[in-house]
């Protein structure tokens, strides 16, 4: 097993936003970049957080990821925008297009964005959870490069694809769904990769079509199973036509990888939709209901081996509590990998010393 | 195994719109709804056509299915209508929400429409197929009575919450993905039953909470399984929330039965999200980029055991150009379901006669 340390998420955002200034990017891009990555590790999802740091900051060095970028608004209606990101940081491309969908959202009801070149752009809930905030509905998706046959087939060529839906409540936590459409995110295999974990059977298959517990076999032109077979399979590719058919993006097995190519921007798209509840009952009594229903999805009688039914976003929560007293779990690896980027753009900081850790100073 | 008749597809709907009018409902509601079930039937879906017609007829005698109704616009914007369906049958009440949806989104680019106090309304990639003909994008979602546990729980509380979605193509089929949030839609385990079929292991479990074959015990206060544990629950969830807690209609626990409370409207809503391609790009390009992106995903190398990787709705297409030619296949009990329907209002017809058999005259 490896070392674990429980990092400062405060200080480790501060650490994340000059290390992307040492690489180049500008002040928004680094704000918007840095919170985005440590607030994946607050909510659990350590497959969208500092996992994905080193191979950012090799991006922008190499060209995958441009710098300095102001995205553009290309096509325009008082409900909608297609936005170019222009090979931005994918995070800083996301913020900036679903502020425009939540701006046409408050103002017509409905705001519904499309994105292309744009590049990884961390997780999905990020920006569900923002227009959820301000009592909007949301839904939004994307992709990554190919992982995924197609339900029937055995080559790489769809992502999986991850779909997100959020709706607020008034005083129980919002609902805020994330999923992969594969029967598990590609993240996750990375992170048992990473810890020299094995996966459970169902996840994935290796290169000769067979089933596999080993990540790196399913990583080397292994693939992930579809959910449900034809069901994720379809849910994949809806998810590639709204965020890169519709929108000029790069689709399917033309977009292109985030670890095999640093020097290319991966091209690919995202989409938002966000609504006003009011466009249907009020606000205030729309989170009303979804109190209630929530209470009552809670109060269901618990299956063996359940003491708690969890409602989308709910665990996410539960963590950020723990974590942001308790700081973020990271490997010692990975410790090093991003003292490493650091090093690497100029910016000497140990940290592993006591200002990093949680309830140090 | 029971004695199976492929029937003249256009003559039953003529039967049925015959059979709604003898049971009281005006000319628009008898032709949605004879129009919709026969056409499910042509798709191959039959769990959400004929099969349907005896508790529909139920329903409207004893009061469950209001008679000659208008539904109403409560709420409305530029992009937006609640609908009051008034308890009327919810082939008709979905259509007429429908083509508010596609005139909105006509107009303002979007249309986004929610019904409430409604029935079971049919099968959404019906509705899909509407728009997507005439080259918008749909989402279109419902749900019916409780059947399944969300993840941890052991008691019925939500619906398995159908989601389509629906993209047009220029030369290919296009895009219409219909799918249950359970591992399987509860019309195909009424079909084992009625059938007198097994059901796979892994669909449902019976009300102790053990693995079940029996369509039977499945039926009998048993539970269909979410799709992939947290992953369909949520989903189920989410469509629970747009057909229902947004819209003002009775949700997941409260619907009314569709088939044990025939005197009581089920008071359940529907959703649709319509929208015009070209707010992001020319719908002509649109749609040529989705043929190559379906003829890729096609050309995908096989896995074993099969032969064809199917796009969502392509399936479906086929079975439809089948019947057509050939009728549709119908058990003979079904038949005299349906003939007796027929008696109990006063519409004396054989349906074994050769007018409504497929090449018959």
């Amino acid at each position: 097993m490896s070392i674990i340390h429980n990092l400062n998420p405060e200080r480790m955002e501060e650490y994340l936003h000059r290390l992307f200034l040492y690489a180049g990017l500008n002040e928004r891009e680094a704000t918007s970049s840095a919170h985005h990555l440590v607030y994946a590790n607050l909510r659990g999802v350590d497959t969208h957080g500092l996992q994905r740091v080193p191979i950012y900051i090799e991006r922008i060095k190499k060209g995958g990821i441009k710098k300095n970028v102001t995205p553009s608004i290309e096509r325009e209606t008082p409900v909608s925008a297609l936005v170019n990101g222009h090979g931005g940081i994918g995070p800083y491309v996301g913020d900036w297009a679903l502020e425009i969908a939540i701006e046409k959202a408050k103002t017509t009801g409905i705001g519904a964005v499309g994105v292309y070149h744009s590049n990884h752009n961390g997780m999905m809930a990020y920006y569900t959870e923002k227009a959820v905030k301000q009592d909007l509905i949301a839904f939004v998706t994307t992709t990554g490069e190919a992982v995924m046959a197609p339900y029937g087939g055995k080559k790489k060529h769809l992502s999986v694809s991850p779909i997100s839906y959020g709706f607020p409540a008034d005083e129980e936590q919002p609902f805020l769904l994330d999923m992969a459409t594969g029967v598990v995110a590609r993240g996750k295999i990375i992170m048992a990769l990473k810890n020299n974990e094995s996966i459970p059977l169902g996840w994935a298959i290796d290169k000769e079509g067979k089933d596999t517990t080993d990540p790196a076999k399913a990583l080397d032109d292994g693939l992930i199973l579809p959910l449900g077979g034809p069901k994720g399979s379809g849910l994949a590719f809806m998810a590639d036509i709204f965020s890169n058919i519709l929108t000029g993006a790069n689709w399917g097995p033309h977009i292109h990888s985030l670890y095999h190519t640093p020097d290319t921007p991966q091209g690919n798209g995202q989409f938002f939709m966000i609504m006003r509840p009011d466009l249907f009952m009020d606000t205030e009594q729309f989170k009303k209901r979804m109190d209630q229903a929530i209470r009552e999805v809670r109060s269901v009688e618990k299956a063996e081996g359940f003491e708690h039914i969890y409602i989308p976003g709910e665990m996410e929560a539960q963590t950020q509590n723990v974590r942001r007293k308790n700081g973020i779990p990271v490997r010692k690896e990975l410790m090093e990998e991003l003292q490493q980027a650091g090093q690497s753009v100029g910016l000497e900081e140990n940290l592993f010393s006591p200002y990093y850790q949680a309830g140090g100073d």
